[in-house]
């Protein structure tokens, strides 16, 4: 399987998150994604390769102009305006509240489409968002080649992103406009097969009212997990895209046994569904010992994930997302990889 | 005028919050109300008197159950889970998200009770708040027992907190529950006339759809200024109170000439409206020294200002808010007072 990786990756690294503890090391670091190549090279994958840049419509395919406006040019005003700390909104809108109405100013920007205090831009993330979103295009381009499978090693993370507000370190959704990408190259069908412990809020919301993509997402219970405000059982889709959305929320504590049953409902659900494609958002902080994460999965239970994804027997692109029990990460990533490949 | 003021207010205590330049410390700060005090003392405003202490049914008159069992009981939950730094969200419903939905967990109430990251609780802010309240109330008494005016030094402020949200260094709207129990104990009708530099989203919401508190805001344009998401000029009320909620935005940089013309067209709205009793959310950041804030108001402003406020004649409780220019913060509050006794 060929992995696509971008160095630009280490041009974003968060200062810093205020969570339970108080003001800690951002958890989304650069040594992430260096770990998991080690890990690919290490186990002798296959080839890896730099992403080709692509235009930015084939991100304006998935967000909003504004916000990707906002993105590419916030660091720039925020140094204008003498700022010296990360850019990050600090208030949002709630009931009550005009909810639609953007505002001009950078702050009030920010507040309309950051929707959490943990995704700071820096001086230099734009590069690595946007390197990021090039290594899922490129990989969904060996797809489109006729390749049977494809890793893109993608950093920062996507899954979180809707079309017009990010969080949750994610900024473009790099799987969503993967996605997108196989749709408008010759697949009528793609479902998206998020197995992060986290719910992939954006990706939900990006494809909640088509019916051309099903989203299948496996994640911690939203009641006590992240993202909290959204995630949950009863939100099947709507409109045309009604029955095309598949919410799989475990509790805390959950292992290999209750993980498999659930995975193997979702992966029922996409076989009825007879993708052309299916696109994986790859998280692993599903292990036992990821840090800010409570399910209870081991390295070997990747491995049998793999080969369950394999039995769809589909063109799959695997997309990186979250994962932050760094030590370990490129061992459950690369295993899940491994696990299809032998599957 | 008789001052009421709480000892207790010191037991909140914010560690810090994250701006534009960083983790920085809060500017919301115990020696704010220590040094209006002073000045209360200095100038001889008249007597100082403890705050009695109220029934939470006056809260739960304006304040949403859930929210008010969250300020109470955060801190001890917070303890249970082992956790250390402050008490806050890191993650905010936005567009496509379950606004409306309230998770169970603690981290998903805070997210659902608590709009922006900059209010933290601690684990003595309770009392604080409770006694911030108890201020309003017992103030508010004094003009039910016939005084024509008093001054709650309230701390936390309360102006930004909303009937089930709460952010913007404020936890109970203390100016609205001394409104509420105004109409309660006798007033037909009560105006609202907030000062404070940043608008008032908070009472705004509480009052938006009724006749019976006129609401009138005058403030730095949202568009660049905190709260960013209400506080605009076309939001007029609805419903019944249609007509009832009046916000004159100004721009950065305003000094009294500009600030008098649209206070001069706030007072004659509440002249208008003929209320029974006034209620002043006496913020001072609208002082040109402020940190945070963009208009230009001097000390003798202050003074210009309570005099126009007495040209209403009528029952007056004042609401201490906000006001960062620490030294100065005495100065300015107390000048508004003396301006209106002289007035």
């Amino acid at each position: 399987m060929e992995t696509i990786f971008n160095t630009q990756h280490a041009l974003h690294h968060s200062p810093g998150e205020l969570v339970g503890d108080g003001y800690v090391p951002a958890f989304e670091k650069p040594e992430r994604a260096e770990l998991i190549l080690a890990r690919v090279k290490e186990v002798g994958l296959g080839k890896v390769s730099a992403p080709i840049e692509h235009d930015l419509a084939d991100v304006l395919r998935i967000h909003d102009a504004g916000m990707v406006e906002l993105l590419r040019t916030a660091a720039a005003e925020w140094a204008a305006l003498g700022r010296t700390g990360p850019i990050a909104p600090f208030t949002w809108a709630t009931r009550g509240m005009r909810e639609d109405r953007i505002p001009r100013s950078l702050n009030g920007r920010l507040s309309y489409y950051c929707f959490d205090a943990g995704t700071p831009l820096t001086a230099t993330s734009w590069e690595a968002i946007k390197a990021s979103a090039d290594t899922a295009l490129t990989a969904a381009g060996r797809l489109i080649g006729g390749a049977g499978s494809a890793f893109a090693l993608c950093r920062p993370p996507g899954h979180h992103a809707g079309s017009d507000h990010y969080g949750g370190y994610c900024f473009l959704n790099n799987a969503a406009i993967a996605a997108q990408k196989l749709r408008d190259n010759g697949a009528g069908r793609v479902a998206i097969l998020d197995v992060d412990y986290h719910h992939g809020n954006g990706t939900q919301q990006i494809f909640y009212h088509r019916d051309d993509v099903l989203v299948v997402n496996l994640h911690g219970d939203p009641d006590s997990e992240y993202p909290f405000r959204l995630g949950y059982a009863d939100e099947p889709g709507a409109g045309a895209g009604e029955g095309f959305n598949l919410n799989l929320p475990l509790p805390p504590g959950t292992a290999w046994a209750g993980y498999e049953a659930a995975l193997r409902q979702g992966i029922a659900r996409i076989a009825a569904f007879a993708p052309d494609a299916l696109v994986v958002s790859l998280g692993v902080d599903t292990y036992k010992g990821d840090p800010i994460s409570h399910f209870k999965l081991d390295h070997d239970d990747y491995l049998r994930l793999g080969g369950i994804v394999k039995t769809l027997n589909k063109p799959t692109l695997f997309v990186m997302e979250g994962g932050y029990a760094v030590a370990e990460i490129g061992i459950n990533a690369v295993n899940v990889l491994s696990g299809f490949l032998g599957g």
